[in-house]
């Protein structure tokens, strides 16, 4: 343990009475089958659960830095994103937000490490809402972004002279998916440019920016409307369709999951087989 | 600005000359396309990038706390497995491990606000591998872990008598993919037992265990292994054969991904058209 009491009593702030308390009377308050926290409560959090406040953005600031930031030493999406909400509320107030180790969010990279899950412009803006909120209040944020993300032909976003992969503009698709594996392929097969191409570099980019724009329109609405926060756009009809069946209590409880059914279960020539009688 | 420029040298430690050249001199170091950034260089991030060390940890100690840390409060998957990385750096070694505001991977429940995109206790390690180590150095780790989960029959951790949602066995399945819908929803199907039901909370659970721990395996032999370390798992079959076409300056460069091809590209029962004559 490199912390002394007073920096354990220091850093955890408003959660220090229970801790100190255990560490005082040496009672464990870790849970059957784990070891005791040796520096207090486990799970105990600096500032508290979702202890940050928010303040509103101005997109005409923040949305510029998260398409720099997608390029900076090639950190890419999920950093470009995250750093134009988190980062920029750091450049503005201070701590905590400029506290965050905010090259963590380069995991998110081309889906993770180039796996193609999760879009990472679309996580780095869900992470930030969610250092605000929790789930109860989180999700119909997060349920708007990402169904504006299925639905919208993207990229907007055009960064002019500022341009740092190709200028100009750049075609777009509707990806109908928040994964980056289905919006990429499809946006390059739409589009007929290669997935590993600059434009496509560039595409991202900009979605990132689009993304940012999007968060930010988002977080302020939340902001202004408190609890009573709620998105415009509805549940995707396949989902309504399919969870008519497949939801807790109904028939089929079988399905995990809010994305957009038809790209993989609409019997697409995506679909098929592709490991027999593909060229 | 609530940062006082004292504060905010001392906030930037290592990354603080450029930061304080730029405060003094008023020279902006920003972006085209990007105002100044007001407390100095943009983009500077306390302890540098990457900039956290890491230590070994104890898979004993630690992964019954992922398990835990599922449970607590239902802050679910991505919660458990980087507090039983992150968290359990921080009880051992104070800041800045615990410092991290660690609510924040909630957002990772039931794949990210219950889209089922990514398996949230694979983002919770990842984003913990990418507290240490960039890309280059990461991305091994990471594909480590990811095939190790599309092929391994899980849960295998058994929690006994400190089980917090079933006790005793619960039955397997191997997902072939890290998304949490075909991850959860393939368990379901195969084991009858319903995607909304207490055994799959429990299952979940017991995944963040295991995903945890095999983390923490990765995440020590990276500390013994340094730039040298390389994973023992091969890329995918289907992933080989599908990019000898689809990758850079080959044929068909369409495609962003290193999943497993099969569950959506082999023309299963389940990718058929759910739309039409479907029960």
């Amino acid at each position: 343990m490199t912390c002394s009491r007073r920096t354990f009593l220091g850093v955890l702030g408003g959660v220090t009475a229970g801790g100190a308390l255990a560490v005082a009377t040496g009672r464990s308050l870790a849970a059957p089958g784990a070891a005791p926290a040796p520096q207090g409560k486990r799970f105990a959090q600096v500032n508290g659960e979702f202890g940050w406040q928010p303040h509103a953005l101005d997109p005409k600031v923040c949305v510029p830095v998260a398409y720099e930031g997608y390029w900076y030493k090639g950190y890419a999406c999920g950093y470009g994103a995250f750093y134009g909400i988190v980062g920029m509320l750091g450049e503005q107030y201070g701590a905590p937000y400029n506290q965050f180790p905010f090259t963590m969010l380069e995991a998110n990279k081309g889906g993770i490490s180039d796996w193609g899950t999760i879009c990472g412009a679309l996580y780095g803006a869900a992470a930030a809402f969610a250092l605000f909120w929790p789930r109860k209040e989180r999700n119909a944020m997060v349920n708007e972004l990402f169904r504006w993300y299925e639905t919208t032909a993207l990229p907007i976003y055009n960064p002019g002279e500022a341009a740092k992969g190709v200028k100009g503009d750049i075609p777009t698709s509707v990806s109908n998916s928040v994964l980056c594996h289905v919006s990429v392929s499809k946006w390059s097969y739409d589009n007929h440019l290669a997935a590993n191409s600059k434009e496509r570099s560039e595409r991202c980019g900009r979605i990132t920016a689009d993304v940012t724009a999007k968060a930010i329109e988002i977080f302020n609405a939340k902001i202004a409307a408190g609890a009573a926060y709620k998105g415009a756009l509805s549940k995707q009809k396949s989902v309504a369709y399919c969870t008519d069946c497949h939801a807790k209590g109904k028939d089929a409880d079988i399905l995990k999951g809010n994305m957009d059914c038809t790209p993989c279960h609409s019997g697409s020539e995506h679909t098929m087989n592709k490991f027999k009688d593909h060229p």
